[in-house]
């Protein structure tokens, strides 16, 4: 690929991906929090997050772990953020497709590699991704607190869903959650 | 550092920067853009593209380059983003000593390369620094470009500032930039 | 049910649909609307107009195409405003069954004919779900006349997409489409 | 009058009201509840809520209580939302005027029956009219303790107002009003 | 009047207007501006503009003119701003004695001098008064003209209205219509 | 200089300042306060608070205070408001310096008099300077009162910080910040 097709592809990519810094976090958004996260703040949140973490638990893949954070949410630029509950119960298989197609055709022509990322992220399976699936909702959790002391939200019901301290089996978040609870005077749900 | 210590510190650094979804960018603000991008948005844009650009052109330090992305505005969290004339003109590096000084107060304790990536972006000696330094300028001119087609605010200004297009010697940016004026139907200023 | 019950379960209902009015009608947002109209907003819309129908053109059995409009969109109150074209392409019918099974537990208790009016709209057989999807369109359609006069957004593609000037066969409101268009100085796609 | 000339009209009618989807409900902007529900949401609210109690209560018209609920704050869209104590006070009269002759340009050349509802909702002198001013306040009610337990603004003087629960003789929303007290843990104030 | 009197009613003033930085300027609002200029950002504005003028034209009593600026709008955080045309067509003297009487009561136990200068100021008999109810117009104006070049709105009919460039038999600020429309490239309407 | 000149002056002044009223406090966007304050309306309120003092204590020159309430945060429209902690730490003379240079250049060719107000302002020496800057804070504190009473934001730290209750030596302001502490129910901090 040429340096100008190349730029004209970056350009494509990030005319597409604009609308992101203004998709709210729905989650948020219909629990009365006022000017909410975006999907991009959250995506940048949770990259510096595991880059923490591949820092001091350096077993991971630190460029892998960095790219599913950078890629994981992309699709939300042309879907929204489908709030989890709902979309777990009715379109969980189909809404997953909806995202590694749109972030296939998003990297049209560039590498392959961005949307094989989306696909780890989703499939779950390896290290890095279970990592990063648990800092998700760990990143979300510390933004619940903040909300909470910010007076910012009718919130409580995230301190009592399990599905939102999921550790995915990996033991520094487990511990991160921990510590997120003893923070907030929350017990940790089971 | 144990984990409950590390995990402390984690909570700590989230809570910190937890405003900086909210800080808007100042160049945008200033001229009439409604809900402008954030600085949090910023940061995960510029880190996205980068990503795209080290895949593409392999010489690069990935994992620096993403690194001094993700934590190249944190400071604004706390000092909040001062438009880029003004500072350049009177504050230079009374600014820049802030912007080093809050972000290492904000790893204390954590690794120190957190920080020393701040240092180098700002410093812009290396290569990953000059790319980096190159994309932040070039992520930002598509983003007027994006505005500029949906009618928000007035931003005709940054088409005809050099500064915007500053390529720091690298080649690769250089040709992002004549495609993205191209694409705008703006020359390239000099 | 009791006048006690009943008076619990409007209070349930109201509660749940609470978030609507916050709910960004997604075409919008995605497309630099800043301050969109809400999915409440647009149902009022969308009531409005039917009733201007109905009364000019009395074939209609008025109070079920109010019905219809008033509760079409409620379960957005939870799932939000998925936008159309990625909705269509991916997530169809489990998309609907979701809206559906979400409206039906919203009115539990309730008569069942609020579900019911749900479901003939998406289903869109009779001569009043037609008219009512057909003018959810030309309601959306001169709300994007009143941005583009504004200067709100990016939304020319609207106007060239046949999908936003459907009319199911109802012929005046198929003249309202070509009143839109000539008036918005635009053809009327086909 | 030809479907040219509806057509037409519909327009002219659509693009008068749509400042309403950002016409602030005064009274909750005032006491600090930021993203307060538009005019136009709280219209469909109001509408949805009518059409459960006159579907519970079948003894009511139900289109024309739809229909007054549809049109009763359209004005607003010209003259904004003027919050109530200081309007009864001071404007009393002189708004109501405002607001007729605004609603009765409004639908010139369309039937006269629009209007007419607006009336019929500010005498307040039919059943289906005191069903509808009693029901306006409940739903503001209900929105108030959304917000309380949401944590948005400053809203405790609604709750010791007893304009704010005037049932107009309604009895069924008169056990709204106590239903809605008792949920929020509030006396009902006389 | 004690300190601690004095010292409480300050307070009092100050909670009783805090609202008003959030009160839109009910005329940009109407006509699709997002984020418009606040009531107090209006007011201040106006008093920054008198300022200059009273330095340029040493005639005026410069206390006078700022203190009539600064009182003149602050009822409007009990009673919202009403937009022109429709104030101006139906509630004339009821929105004149409304906004006395506020403007009364707020100072209440303070000196009579500021709800005189609300008085004078909506007389609009004396110099004074003329000169700052001329630059009102002027401040609005040159607003619009900010927001016509940040593509913010469609307020062209702001330009085609007389009474936006009524000056009072004030020269000097005639001089400024002028100038405005001159800028902007409008003709000034008579 | 000429009517003319003067009118174009204006014009200048007026489109430089524009962005004030979307410029946000940044002590409270940082703490969570959304839809928090501009910096146009904190002037306003400032001057207002000014002259009820003025009259009060008729011992300070109003005029001089007046201008330099009006005056002195007009460079935030280039610079944006720096929050104060961070500032004082890290920019403190070059962001005076450059306040100064912004305020000078804003007022080129009109009366010298402004930019000497907000010199006046900074240097603080002057028994009006100093009521100022101490109303200055006195203003801010009711406004965290009122926003503690909206649930808005997190701002318990403005109550323990001395340096918002400095009342530079005078003795009418430090009165109010007394008052402000026991009607907040917080002993002021020392």
């Amino acid at each position: 690929m040429s340096a100008k097709d190349f730029s004209a592809r970056v350009i494509e990519v990030f005319t597409a991906i604009h609308p992101l810094d203004r998709v709210p976090r729905a989650g948020f958004l219909l629990r009365g929090v006022t000017e909410p996260e975006s999907v991009s703040a959250h995506s940048h949140a949770l990259a510096l997050m595991a880059m923490l973490f591949c820092e001091h638990y350096p077993r991971y893949d630190t460029a892998r772990v960095l790219g599913m954070a950078l890629v994981h949410d992309l699709a939300e630029a042309r879907i929204m953020d489908i709030p989890m509950p709902q979309a777990d119960a009715y379109l969980k298989e189909a809404k997953h497709e909806a995202e590694q197609a749109i972030t296939e055709e998003l990297f049209t022509g560039l590498s392959p590699k961005f949307a094989e990322l989306n696909q780890e992220f989703m499939d779950g399976q390896t290290d890095e991704a279970r990592l990063l699936r648990a800092l998700d909702k760990a990143q979300m959790m510390i933004k619940v607190w903040c909300y909470d002391r910010e007076g910012r939200g009718r919130l409580d019901e995230f301190w009592r869903n399990p599905n939102n301290f999921k550790d995915y089996g990996v033991a520094e978040v487990s511990d991160l959650f921990d510590a997120i609870c003893a923070a907030a005077g929350h017990p940790r749900p089971v």
